[in-house]
């Protein structure tokens, strides 16, 4: 297997668009598709501080690393979500990742700010942590950029992550997420305007990316990520990519171009929360009514 | 495992419903499925004549057996489509079927009435026969029905193959096939009303009805279907369907309930064969076309 541009020995065959790429090619064709995101679904101008949200896995540093390098106004946010070793042992990779290269990056810790830990919900819920997770790191997120005044956050959701959340709110036909589904979600009163610019990169694509750029990543799963639905539709969604290559990225393209907007007249209206202003569709918003149950 | 309604043995564990039933109730259960379909998406009238598409696979089998046991007005409609020896053989089934039950059965000859047949089309043309197979049978059974006075057509296609056909036009937000896929599409000009009352059925499901009430059907494969792609959106949409039980009728279900009618802006306008009458969006119609290469 030959490289498709310098014809050295491949590292990785691309399947989407049927071409193998050694390591140096691999590198600037993520590069290239970065930068052909942010410019298709107009993300982020340079002159913009951009907030990026950092977990210590692969996607977020690779995100991080390739607009650091593509010459944008990076700041890291890494969030101490306080699960057990867990959480002690990211941060250190995170910190090590921005010292290295002397990244500003900035540190919410769940605990001190509001006075629980994701363990705290584990223990004391008994709906999934996962969608708990999940909110609490918008909340903060979307926060932290508004009061720091970043115009701009940017998570590493790649196109994996991406088809299968589609897909989900497709069997479903949620019609409100599908509305707000997509590369960019504008700023809106209190949010900030939310970009995932690997969102038409691989799994696949960003794991070769971190591996061969030397990213010293976290590898561990989060203990309570096991038996996540997305898992399934990700198989599920590999399964029919494996046969028909290039289903992934034309779901997630045509659904931006034609069908997200028919979606936007079942969207509902958003609404300020009475208690800490965050726009929500059923004040209190979810995170105050949580923190409530939580620190009562 | 013991039936849910009189606890004898059971044969068949129904998943999406969480129960298991014996031998006699789940033949009462499938004959309550398509009751209620037919009701719910108002299919068809106890006094409407309704042509039945008959392959002699076990799904036409089973439709045909479900609508004479509830007392509807059928007369079977079996198309040779001259495979050599399987259209044969699944003919022999057919008028075994008819004549044991006593049921009215038409038949179309595609090679006496057209001119040419299936092995002639995977011969001629390059592209997959499947498709053009569907189309022509599509257009015959409406043309049947439509110059016969038979106001209503009805398929066998059960929930999983009206899943696949969903997943495989979300795939592509193919809007316009959208705004035209559901168990009921009303007649429009030359267009007879089609309605698929095994659509809440799961192929399981009517396969336990098939063997369970001795019908002998025709089990083997079109010799041209192997590769099929609807195979691996079946197989894609098991994976979730057994994760999930359930998934498949709520994405059918939600789909025709809120999400259609969405996509109806989409739709492209129907014109009229000028050769056929056909209404098709691109005249002359595809049958016109491919009946002009087959047989010139």
């Amino acid at each position: 297997m030959r490289c498709r541009i310098c014809k050295k020995e491949a590292v990785i065959k691309v399947r989407s668009f049927g071409i193998a790429l050694c390591e140096e090619h691999l590198v600037e064709f993520c590069l290239k598709r970065v930068k052909e995101a942010i410019k298709r679904y107009q993300m982020l101008k340079k002159e913009e501080p951009v907030l990026v949200a950092i977990s210590g896995g692969k996607d977020s540093f690779v995100l991080w690393d390739i607009l650091d390098r593509l010459g944008y106004k990076t700041t890291g946010l890494f969030i101490n979500l306080g699960i057990k070793s867990h959480s002690e042992k990211a941060l250190e990779k995170v910190e090590k990742f921005a010292n290295e290269r002397a990244l500003p990056l900035e540190i919410v810790d769940l605990k001190e700010a509001y006075g629980f830990t994701i363990d705290d919900v584990k223990r004391k819920e008994t709906r999934t942590v996962c969608a708990a997770c999940g909110m609490i790191k918008r909340y903060i997120m979307n926060n932290f950029a508004y009061s720091k005044g970043f115009p701009v956050l940017a998570t590493g959701h790649n196109l994996n992550d991406e088809v299968a959340t589609l897909l989900s709110n497709v069997l479903s036909w949620k019609g409100g997420y599908l509305a707000r589904q997509g590369p960019v979600l504008p700023a809106e009163g209190r949010f900030v305007r939310k970009i995932k610019p690997l969102c038409e990169l691989t799994e696949r694509e960003t794991a070769a990316y971190a591996i061969l750029t030397g990213i010293d990543f976290f590898e561990e799963r989060c203990p309570y990520s096991k038996g996540a639905t997305s898992i399934i539709y990700k198989r599920a969604l590999n399964l029919i990519e494996y046969h028909s290559p290039g289903t992934k990225i034309r779901f997630y393209r045509e659904f931006v171009k034609r069908a997200k907007e028919l979606f936007k007249r079942q969207e509902e209206e958003l609404k300020e929360c009475p208690n800490c202003g965050y726009p929500t569709t059923h004040p209190p918003c979810a995170f105050c009514r949580l923190r409530e149950r939580m620190t009562a």
